[in-house]
């Protein structure tokens, strides 16, 4: 797969650079914001005292940066806003990939790392606009059925951005790459495996009552190239 | 959900220990070993003189340690071997949690992270039997159907362990955790919204002549929790 350079190219800088396997690299905007708008956790890398730091935790893109929140405490975000750099990766597998010889078993996959300095976020209308996102990117519709976030909850929140300039995307498709040679074991099935992510039947809180259906944007769901709720298996 | 701290309990150290939402935390090895032989692709930070480096790699535990592989040129485990500390993360996606305020949306997770040093593996056998793990790991009872690595292939590839020792889970389960006023807010569906990976229909090589049905481990492959492609929706 050769690499796609638009007009809307991004980097790469010297860190961002697809080393490994250059073929796969990616830079143009398009695959890169495809691949962020398809994912909803990130992990965020940063450096401490003791050494790399890598969480789970939860994006949204926003134009042309990258929101995260978490508590005030979470360590990992408010090392991010001391100035250090950040790396944010994000990964979507799609499929296992089967090859003849075990060497070259693979993983078909669409991944972003995106390198750059964290600034906290203090304008409330800028926090509450980032947290609705966050709602949107991970259930769309979802916003407007909620109850908003108070100041009090906006101060109980670390939001945090960074922007998308140093950034590459990675991607491998299609099926195995033998050696010439490994081609005649035809004895050995070889090919995919795809993945999907597939929503199961919404749960409704036993806590307390629900006394409304499930809203249509829950029985619409479906995550990329997946299923909704009622197409999935039991 | 307490926390279980059992006989086979390990850690937790300073870095390791789940600081926030404690009550999150799990250090015994049957919940961590869980997490790690669900999973296959591990976030991998490491710390540069440009910063933090995260990347997606695929990873295999064996006992008390967790193998990488990548070819000898990858920088991340260059530097990994290099004597830096690493983190990994494995994070497992079960549910988006949907509450009657924003503020409270979450997503069930289980989550491990391992701190430590990673060492080069460099005897053959062990490179050769870490290499198939790998490829039972991802698709169990596939390393037999398989032309075994050559000793060409094993210099090739960079194979690296990290001791599970400093090591944590973190877990959330469970509907959503709205404040007790907003529990009135009956005409807010809230709930979950559980999230399965699942196998689509494995794909023949079209490359090569594949001259065998597909395998019984394949027919009936499925991650845990999920469905086997037969199963699965169209």
């Amino acid at each position: 797969m050769s690499s796609t350079l638009k007009d809307e190219e991004v980097g790469p800088s010297r860190r961002a650079r697809v080393r490994r396997l250059p073929e796969r690299g990616r830079y143009d905007r398009a695959t890169v914001d495809s691949i962020l708008d398809e994912g909803f956790v990130c992990h965020l890398g940063v450096c401490s005292p003791d050494g790399p730091v890598v969480i789970p935790t939860a994006y949204v893109r926003v134009g042309d940066c990258i929101y995260l929140h978490g508590a005030p405490a979470n360590y990992a975000l408010r090392r991010a806003v001391d100035g250090d750099s950040v790396c944010l990766a994000v990964t979507l597998v799609d499929a296992l990939v089967l090859a003849r010889s075990a060497f070259h078993h693979s993983i078909n996959y669409r991944s972003v790392m995106v390198f750059g300095v964290a600034h906290e976020v203090e304008d409330f209308d800028e926090k509450r606009t980032a947290l609705m996102a966050f709602v949107d990117h991970v259930v769309p519709g979802r916003s407007p059925d909620t109850r908003p976030p108070s100041d009090s909850e906006l101060r109980a929140t670390r939001v945090v951005k960074v922007d998308i300039d140093e950034v590459s995307a990675k991607v491998r498709t299609g099926g195995p790459k033998d050696d010439p040679e490994d081609l005649d074991l035809t004895g050995i099935w070889a090919g995919e495996m795809p993945l999907r992510v597939v929503p199961g039947p919404p749960l409704a809180d036993d806590s307390a009552p629900v006394t409304v259906p499930v809203p249509s944007y829950l029985l619409a769901y479906k995550r990329p190239g997946g299923a909704t709720p009622a197409e999935a298996p039991a």
